[in-house]
């Protein structure tokens, strides 16, 4: 049963999300091109050229519709592809929640990779994802997935349906840390365009 | 790393939970013996008798601790075993939340079952747990988890912090409906127990 009602008293429903996949029988994704991430990568060479060579989808995810109140939870996949621009992995934008004081739990069901996390006060925390690793992003943390893996980076997410997103300050300013690759391997490195 | 401070900033962690059996590589769980739901099964002979033949767990679950406050997540996995109690499936306590206009999200992981639900105005619903199928259970519904299959019901849960368990409104009260296996099937039916 579906619900996207607004301002009614919320009943039960179900959504599928295949375990593996973590694609939905029944509903769009909402999907993010290479193009929709200027400035986001380091290599702007690499992300040009990229984008003029197909312009490939970096990510998508499930949005559901719930009343924006503290006492409902939206949830729902993503799906980060596996991929670099230049030596950087194919990562989400990321974003603050609006309501800065609202954590959210993303559970991997399959892929590897990590959550790059920062707060205001400058904080910087890195999880890693496998399957089965719930990862826990508290209030306060803007929170990046990373794929450093071979294979889509999966995972089920929960937040409270009002926290709502804050893309702007982290597009504007930027995550202090970087996750690319060397010598075959995953390497937090500084973000050298990061804006203080 | 794990994270178990009440009152202080909460920092990033990660917790395991096998994607199909749900279980904790390093953590112990609540279980939750059948001797400890007396009153909650239809079939009393069948309790007594199957108590004292060996009071099998019914279900586990994993409780983390963080600060009740109302922008943390709570989440964890819940493993309801297959069998019954005479006619009537295992199945948890189920509960209410202490703050009750708060919901919940259980995501299937393995197995299969029931979600039953019931507002404290009498709106019973039951939505069917299969792996992929992620449940919503909106604000004021008391809800419990039912295994009609052979093989354990795993469930991935978030809920707020602050949430809360009432468990002693079900307990005295009962539920309205009861889920039986009749003729090889799961059939719902009324609780002859219920008290208004």
């Amino acid at each position: 049963m579906n619900n996207s009602s607004q301002g009614k008293a919320t009943i039960p429903f179900t959504e599928i999300f295949d375990l593996k996949s973590g694609m939905s029988p029944s509903r769009p994704s909402t999907k993010r091109l290479l193009s929709q991430m200027k400035g986001m990568y380091t290599d702007k060479a690499a992300f040009d050229s990229d984008v003029a060579n197909g312009d490939p989808v970096v990510y998508e995810f499930y949005e559901l519709s719930l009343p924006h109140d503290p006492g409902e939870l939206l949830f729902g996949t993503s799906i980060v592809y596996p991929g670099k621009v230049g030596e950087e992995y194919y990562m989400t934008k990321g974003h603050f929640h609006t309501i800065l004081e609202t954590g959210e739990v993303y559970y991997c069901l399959s892929g590897q990779g990590f959550m790059l996390m920062e707060n205001p006060e400058g904080d910087v925390r890195i999880e890693e994802f496998r399957p089965g690793a719930a990862v826990y992003v508290p209030p306060r943390y803007a929170h990046r997935s990373i794929n450093s893996g071979n294979e889509p980076l999966v995972t089920f997410f929960v937040f409270r349906a009002d926290a709502g997103h804050d893309y702007g300050t982290i597009e504007t300013k930027g995550y202090r840390k970087c996750v690319v690759e060397r010598d075959g391997k995953p390497e937090v490195i500084d973000n050298e365009r990061w804006k203080a």
